[in-house]
């Protein structure tokens, strides 16, 4: 596990806070081992920081109520969603209260004639387009997870569709939320666009709790286009490949998805899945359109894949094809860890500008070759943002010490090649030393206002700053 | 001329500053009346509030040298693009500097692979589109004024393109800023989404220069597309015409622009342009994409116009019919102007969910007809945002009330709609009461960010809080 250091805990004020929030809560605020485990990190690498007790909300009065109390006591508040979040988000470094929003589930309003909607944050993507497929519309964002939409907006996710649907920050009208004082407010309306002072929707998106929990939100919606196509094309090089995908973007083809998986991604996917892919690198596509234009826009991508050499290319609107396609694309955690039975996966996340894109992923690949590590890459190229999955025996600390460095490495890289050292997994815990790498003296300003909007730095603390 | 409060002034560090930046800047600063009443407000109806020097800086550098001077002496700076917002933003309520970014207008790098580029903050949008044209790129924003990049920036502007590309928000990647205490920052450097922080890039887009000067902007581009055509079509109401703009956005064509004249408008436009159209409510589209992609988005709207009673369609793709119509809205202002020559025109703004937009249309038709005010109506329908030109002899106090009470109510009006009191022009001076209204405790926050990152308050006092 990669330790993290841990904060001051206020032990006085904790006891005393969950001592009323129980009177107050009863059964839905719990001190189990198990559960407070459970809440803390859980996923890849970090080390799990529990909380010491985990609420569960049904309102937002309720939320206030336990941050109005959190904050009389100087008490850490940790928001929780489904807990898929990367970078240790969830933790509990100075102990304090999950605050477990999964309760907070209800869709509030489907407006379809102004293609939004209204949720509480516990509601799930999944959940939400099971509610809405009847009405012809989705909500875009695919994280892969069945993340919550309120842990989507606070971690600023996006996911495969973001190189058409842009990530939560575009997808996102106005939400509400409970500030570090207890006091809720509202960010704007239904509006599809404001100029109506700061920008207090796109801070608290990506904020990952540190300035206020997420309490409603207002989505943008899509209606379910007429044809969805799919298509694949194997490429002899990563070069290739992004270099077909460049072209792509270029020429205004609107795709939905363009997902590259390398030659170890398609060797795994191939085994798990049952498919009988080229072990070269893949691009994986989906179009959104009307029949004809979704039609055109592979049409158009089989002559730029042409171009450079793609072979093999495949293209689908049959409905069953392109789940099981898409299917294997996520299955590719799991089929990745095929790869190596007993490792653990520790998946990182770096975004470039698309030119550097191929460059970027080779010398990935190359890097992780010369340390030893099994490292397959899939990525949402379209938007130039990568994952390496790392395939680690935890018990070899070299090999860990080896990742560890990796990790490094490639996210200075990243940020050498004017990209950022995280496209949407987020900041968290796991993160901090490069947003100072990245972003140097604007992170003073970041410092300035988490102290201004929460002096007593009780919501989320440890995370970004 | 409606009355705007001024600050208190701080006289003797106005001196000192400006004192010492004469001394640097030379000819580069300007004291004359003309110079400084040019810098403040001189578009509708807000009085002009000059500022009391206007300095040119070259570069990134003397900006920040200009901040640290006017910080060390508490000098309120006020940056200054090209003048054209519409709500005050550039007026000196109490005093100090206008920082005219004008000549920071070199087009840094473009680069093509990635469909960005890096601007200074003095390039106007059509210089930035002539530089890219060439290279069959452009920058999709349109205000309607050719106002400058950094300007566009800090207003968070849109206009008729916003539909389909999305608002400044949408468009910078990321900026380099001048901090209030002098500090020079990067937000984010070329990848297309980062979850790197708070996104300070959002934060300061929208800002109206009260948080910094923007001094770099990394832009999309997007591809010129393929084929670009235009249609028209007449209906019988307000609400037909909605009804067909709601039902073309929900059947998700990709609509670059659709844009409501209401039948004073085209009244206008006929008379000012020499064109002909049905004095009735007007949609006015423009398509983009392959040459069979905007022929088909062109027919179906046909056919949803068909369904809504509309008449006289027409769809062309040839550049001159285009450009004419196109120019023809683009005129808008000047042609509203001559319904009634000598009057002001006192453009206002709000935006409102599509699905109540033929609601507040009509609402705000009865009510300028009830005060007996002339006032057409044109709108960036698709995002439910429309401007109200109202035509008023300034020099009769009771039409001046009456405008001033009719922009008052819109602005609930709208609000009340689930709405906003600005879809694109911004707060400045003008809309401040009706952001608190708007937004209620949330301003608190607004505040208190401004009172972290400017504690003394020089950055644009009197602005948005």
């Amino acid at each position: 596990m990669a330790q993290v250091s841990t904060l001051p805990r206020n032990e006085a004020g904790i006891e005393t806070a969950i001592g009323i929030l129980k009177q107050r809560f009863g059964d839905r605020l719990q001190t189990s081992a198990a559960i407070r485990e459970q809440h803390g990190h859980t996923t890849t690498w970090i080390e799990n920081q529990s909380p010491d007790a985990v609420v569960f909300p049904h309102s937002t009065e309720e939320v206030a109520e336990i941050v109005r109390t959190c904050a009389a006591h100087h008490v850490p508040i940790i928001p929780f969603g489904t807990g898929t979040s990367l970078e240790g988000h969830v933790n509990a470094p100075a102990g304090g209260l999950s605050v477990d929003l999964s309760q907070m589930n209800r869709i509030l309003a489907v407006n379809a004639g102004d293609l939004d909607c209204v949720v509480q944050p516990g509601v799930t993507r999944d959940d939400l387009n099971t509610h809405l497929r009847d009405q012809g519309l989705f909500f875009p964002i695919d994280p892969g997870a069945n993340a919550s939409l309120g842990g989507m907006a606070a971690t600023r996710a996006s996911g495969t569709n973001a190189v058409r649907y842009g990530t939560m920050k575009d997808n996102v009208l106005s939400l509400e939320a409970v500030m570090p004082d207890g006091q809720i407010i509202r960010t704007g309306h239904r509006a599809r666009k404001s100029s109506a002072g700061y920008d207090l929707t796109r801070l608290l998106i990506g904020a990952e709790g540190t300035l206020g929990i997420i309490t409603e939100m207002t989505l943008r919606l899509q209606g379910i286009p007429e044809a969805i196509s799919s298509a694949r094309c194997s490429f002899p090089t990563v070069d290739a490949a992004c270099q077909a995908v460049m072209m792509t973007i270029q020429y205004g083809i609107p795709v939905a998805r363009i997902e590259l998986l390398d030659e170890m991604s398609v060797k795994a996917a191939n085994a798990y899945s049952g498919l009988n892919l080229p072990e070269t690198p893949l691009l994986l596509l989906e179009f959104h359109g009307s029949d004809t234009g979704a039609a055109e826009q592979a049409e158009t991508f089989g002559q730029i894949a042409d171009e450079f050499g793609g072979t093999d290319f495949a293209a689908t609107s049959t409905t069953e094809e392109r789940n099981k396609l898409w299917q294997a694309r996520h299955d590719m955690y799991w089929a990745s860890l095929q790869l190596r039975p007993g490792a653990r996966g520790i998946s990182t996340d770096v975004c470039v500008p698309i030119s550097r894109l191929a460059e970027c992923v080779t010398a990935a690949q190359d890097q992780a070759r010369e340390l030893g590590l099994l490292a397959p890459i899939v990525g949402h190229v379209g938007d130039g943002n990568f994952h390496t999955l790392l395939l680690i025996d935890m018990d070899n600390a070299n090999e860990v010490a080896a990742a560890d460095g990796f990790v490094g490495w490639l996210n200075d890289l990243a940020i050498s090649m004017e990209g950022t050292c995280t496209g949407e997994h987020g900041i968290g815990q796991g993160k901090r030393p490069y947003l100072v790498r990245e972003l140097g003296a604007a992170t003073s300003y970041m410092s300035a206002i988490k102290a201004a909007l929460d002096p007593d730095n009780i919501m989320n603390p440890g995370k970004i700053l």
